[in-house]
């Protein structure tokens, strides 16, 4: 369906719960709260499935719209859930019966009776803010959350997916009176001391290769432990040696438990596919970002991902 | 005069040399190859006047563009410049005979014959983009450079000083079809290996007061030369420590030659005004950023700006 019939089905309906995906993200949260409100005002009764993985980073957006305890809807929408495989565990009873998926991954399984797809979105939130505008006005309550979700999607409009109706958008949510130079600070100037330290270990642990095209960057369990970092302080750190003046290819590797290591892989996809090289590796993924988990250490995962390097480079 | 005044004006006239301010920034580049590129458009013979100080992250918009020796212009017009005292040396001898000034500074000093100036933009290059756009279409040669102008004074959209109205000229821009992923690659996602390193020493050597509310972070010459750090390394380096978690004021101390030091404070300025703390100490800037240059080491430094801070907050 496209955004107009998106729309008019939703106002066909009642009593909602919106699902979001594992890991969740501020696109998956921001469209979910964004969607409730524009449900509620529209006098539906909306609410979101509590996600036991969201972080506090992102739970405020949720508040009050988190639906009670055995709350049984007859309408289910998720947003921003492109699998099966990426229901949390409590939204998992939801799966053979989610009426609608609104969603802009290329990846979108249609495992939902309806489906609104644009995967010419650089952010789900785009998609909701057109369906939210077509419900009804977009109040400054509504654009808060959605904010976030088109501005974290994107980096704050620093990616490679931000387009020019990503810059219209965030300009008709600024349009409504958010602070968004407070939503900016809190998502994008903001890092703890903690992974100011992981970055700076980073730093002086680096290696280069390939006359500093090649980037080995490694987080052990040892840093983790020493420095008592979490799951919020480890965020995308997989991009951090990324950003490395001529680094071209960039390898994170982190140890998961002992023996067991993740390995990350950004390239410039025209020079070097990631995903062939982590094939290699039995992982996978896109062609400028992908993974692998190996058995072995530090030292053998980097072999690995620099061997698998070479078979693609010379294949 | 208003931005359609401004275009008619710059019809009528020939022959212009556009003038950038001292330590150029995007900004200032980006309004000067805009405009000088949109007067080109309509048949006009425009030059940019060399800035010795523009680094090499920006001269290649000035490709083409930079005045022949010996140049002799009927128009001088200046972007981007608020006062007199921001004219390089080699722009001083037309101090008064700019005939029209194009800015966004509210200090401005009106300094020209003509003024168009906007305060309420967060860069100048807004305004060029709206008055190019008065004097013909806006071609993708033109938006690159007033993209990079919008960009970078915004830090890519992040910055409070972001409008609905930056957003909007970044879409118009981006749909002349420039490569806005590659721009914004070059100027956000890329830092130098030495600047990586500096930012790791800070955080490393940072100390916390007030309950983690007060950062002190110190770049010393012996630091500085052991890296072998340069200018571009050191950009905006007084921003670093206002991005820890819970720090509201930030101070940054560049120990410039043995025995004096430059001081910057980043502040909330509803909490406290970092003009009014950095008076006391002979310098002064805005409420939320602002430095001075005091006489003495580095520990000395700080004892002073600790000591301007108790001023400001207990006065």
């Amino acid at each position: 369906m496209n955004e107009r019939q998106t729309a008019e089905w939703l106002m066909e309906r009642d009593d909602f719960l919106i699902l979001t995906h594992v890991r969740p993200d501020g696109d998956t949260i921001g469209c979910a709260a964004g969607l409730c409100l524009a449900l509620r005002g529209r006098g539906k009764t909306a609410w979101v499935l509590e996600n036991p993985e969201a972080t506090s980073l992102f739970t405020p957006y949720l508040e009050g719209l988190t639906a009670p305890e055995g709350w049984s809807p007859d309408t289910v929408v998720s947003v921003d859930i492109a699998a099966r495989g990426l229901f949390p565990e409590n939204a998992r009873c939801y799966l053979e019966r989610v009426d609608l998926a609104i969603d802009h991954h290329p990846s979108q399984e249609f495992f939902a009776r309806e489906t609104c797809l644009d995967a010419g979105r650089a952010a789900c939130g785009e998609l909701i803010y057109d369906i939210a505008g077509l419900l009804g006005p977009v109040t400054r309550e509504m654009a808060v959350p959605l904010y976030v979700a088109v501005s974290t999607d994107t980096g704050c409009f620093v990616y490679g997916n931000t387009t020019a109706d990503t810059h219209r958008t965030a300009a008709a949510l600024m349009e409504t009176g958010i602070p968004a130079a407070e939503l900016n600070k809190r998502h994008f100037r903001t890092k703890t001391l903690k992974r100011l330290r992981i970055e700076s270990r980073i730093v002086e642990g680096m290696e280069l290769f390939d006359g500093g095209e090649t980037a080995v960057a490694a987080v052990d369990l040892a840093m983790v432990a020493q420095l008592g970092a979490d799951e919020r302080d480890m965020e995308d750190i997989a991009s951090f040696v990324g950003q490395v003046e001529g680094v071209k290819n960039a390898i994170t590797i982190r140890e998961l438990r002992p023996g067991t290591c993740k390995l990350s892989l950004r390239t410039d996809p025209e020079v070097l596919n990631a995903s062939r090289v982590c094939a290699l590796l039995g992982g996978g993924g896109h062609a400028a970002a992908s993974g692998a988990t190996v058995e072995g250490s530090v030292e053998e995962a980097k072999r690995a991902i620099l061997w698998a390097i070479e078979q693609v480079r010379h294949g």
